[in-house]
């Protein structure tokens, strides 16, 4: 940790318990759901298992046969078109508890960040009971969830690896995650197969999370050597994926998916900066998905981050994928007076980019100036 | 992966629970052992707890004071003298299960590599019974030993992370761990302060320990993403310990702590190369420890590794230490015999590094000559 400067303040790490990685990896799923079942039915329970899968699987049955589903099992597809919301998760519970699966020997999400935190959320939920949002916020879960086993589709959120589940609450918008430590995996099955099948825009918005999210930290004041030490070693995995020829190929898809996975452990020991308080308020303001908007604000961070935007703009234009621009113009007052509020509420991270008095460098007009580069 | 590298066959990881990390952590350690009390108690047991430390805390009363360690716990102090050995890991059980501490809360292994391999071996024998030996190989661990916490007092030998713990087998003198995932620490603690005390050569042996088993790892043919992740960021946080001024300011130290833990986690996922047979061969032949015997190993190895020893006398240069030389000249027809025997006998590593035919390579000349230049 360099001598000026701050630490995190973070103490505690809590890890995935185990992993599966390589190539071929989720054949080695259905032992792991197995050896779950049997020692449910050992414990008296009945050894069901609850599937949450992307609903882009429910198309792909070569897949589906091989996660080691039972007759008795309960699958269910996943939607994507928006990121979790609180409401969602308590129906989902509630519709798992009618329908007999309130202890399942394990629940398996298979997909990307929006599957995977809502396997985390209905495992602490079926748990603890009560509504999600009475958990948005730090050390709120009391006892552990249901034993869950993650198994990424894509590569670069780091949900995978976090202790957190990410939720937007119906009723007051707030955007929140359920930080616990019993929110982290018990399992994970990386298989880098599993992402050939990804859009290739989508790919690299998500891979870049883990890019973004890791320049904000190495760039930022709270730091420690941990969290340091992962960052700068998921930045080198996506720079070899991204500055490849090909960011798809087999080695490619095999090393992003160790950058997001080591990439998630970086998230739980350090702090963002500013591209992750722009890109909260293009999601809450415009409903744009996290991934694909942070990637639209590096549009407007060349003078907080030159040389991480000069690289991001060369594997843009090396993977030949496409930035969405101009989605800014012409807004409404209330809606650049709305994403200003969005942005600005992000005390801790733009503290650790900007210090304290951040404000006055974010000023409305500067902040409105960034948004209108987007 | 490199295209033309080989997989390392390495499935699944499994990974410690959970750590403490930063100066002063020590401090969060007496919660974690009061929380086990409280559980173990819960369920009908006595919650009295066994710290296994090593010897050199005997005389440090403030940091014994630290531990959280109450009137009815066992306290032993661990012999550093000799590395493990099954028949003293045997006695040890025997002596705390007549002491009435089969079932403790907790193990708390407090030290270097010894006492952290002694904890882990002591908590799989006090679940599966038998004796030590019956364990030396891979996956004979039938059920999770007594919880246990690792506080590393040295870096480098990453045996707070591994799933290992080498012990030399008293009887046939063979040299092999418990592997197993229940080998694994379920919480570490990783205070740099506790280091700030160690010998400064001994303090640089044990790191390199870290520093050359990656090298060795990243140099062989069987590779993976997350090995050569983990391998990349400890070489990384090595050359930035040993290549300042200071190896033990504060930075240093929390620097080599993290390098140790990410050095273990690098074994779990790789294998060695040329110098760790030779090191075995250096202490099972002259009883050296293992971490002086790798130092010494870099004596001869610049033919094989020759950017890693030009790096490494830069770093013996820079921190001022001394590593032994001349310590196989003037030894017997058998005992060069027996040195060859123990070298070559490590097939793994070997064609890691050389290949399958690496017989032909490590003659019996060759061989003899490089210990002669050690």
């Amino acid at each position: 940790m360099a001598n000026n400067s701050l630490n995190t303040g973070i103490k505690l790490v809590k890890n995935v318990g185990s992993f599966n990685i390589g190539a071929g990896s989720l054949d080695e799923l259905p032992a792991h759901v197995d050896a779950r079942r049997a020692s449910a039915i050992k414990q008296g329970g009945e050894g069901k298992v609850v599937f949450l899968i992307d609903e882009f699987f429910a198309g792909q049955p070569a897949t589906l046969s091989r996660l080691g589903a039972k007759e008795q099992d309960r699958i269910e597809f996943v939607s994507t078109r928006d990121e979790p919301k609180t409401e969602a998760i308590d129906l989902r519970v509630a519709g798992l508890v009618k329908a007999g699966f309130s202890k399942p020997a394990t629940i398996v999400g298979l997909g990307g960040g929006i599957t995977l935190d809502t396997a985390k959320a209905v495992s602490n939920l079926l748990t603890n009971g009560g509504l999600a949002e009475q958990y948005q916020g730090w050390d709120l879960v009391k006892v552990p969830g249901i034993h869950k086993i993650g198994v990424p589709t894509i590569s670069g959120t780091g949900a995978e690896a976090t202790r957190t589940c990410v939720m937007t609450n119906t009723r007051n918008g707030l955007k929140l995650g359920m930080n616990s430590d019993h929110t982290v995996f018990n399992h994970l099955v990386l298989d880098p197969e599993l992402t050939a099948t990804v859009p290739r825009s989508q790919y690299f918005y998500t891979g870049m999370d883990a890019y973004i999210h890791c320049v904000e930290s190495m760039a930022g004041s709270y730091r420690n050597a941990i969290g340091d030490a992962y960052s700068r070693e998921t930045i080198s995995l996506c720079r070899q994926a991204f500055l490849a020829e090909d960011m798809m190929s087999p080695e490619s898809r095999e090393r992003l998916m160790v950058a997001s996975y080591l990439g998630g452990c970086a998230i739980a020991t350090s702090y963002v900066g500013l591209i992750h308080p722009f890109s909260a308020g293009l999601s809450v303001v415009l409903g744009l998905h996290h991934c694909v908007a942070n990637c639209i604000v590096m549009r407007a961070m060349d003078e907080f981050y030159p040389k991480a935007c000069e690289e991001f703009w060369t594997m843009v234009e090396r993977q030949r994928v496409t930035i969405p621009e101009n989605i800014c113009s012409g807004l409404t007052d209330e809606q650049y007076s709305a994403l200003y509020d969005a942005t600005v509420i992000h005390q801790k991270p733009l503290t650790n980019a900007l210090g304290s008095n951040y404000l006055e460098v974010l000023t409305f007009d500067k902040v409105t100036s960034l948004f209108l580069k987007m």
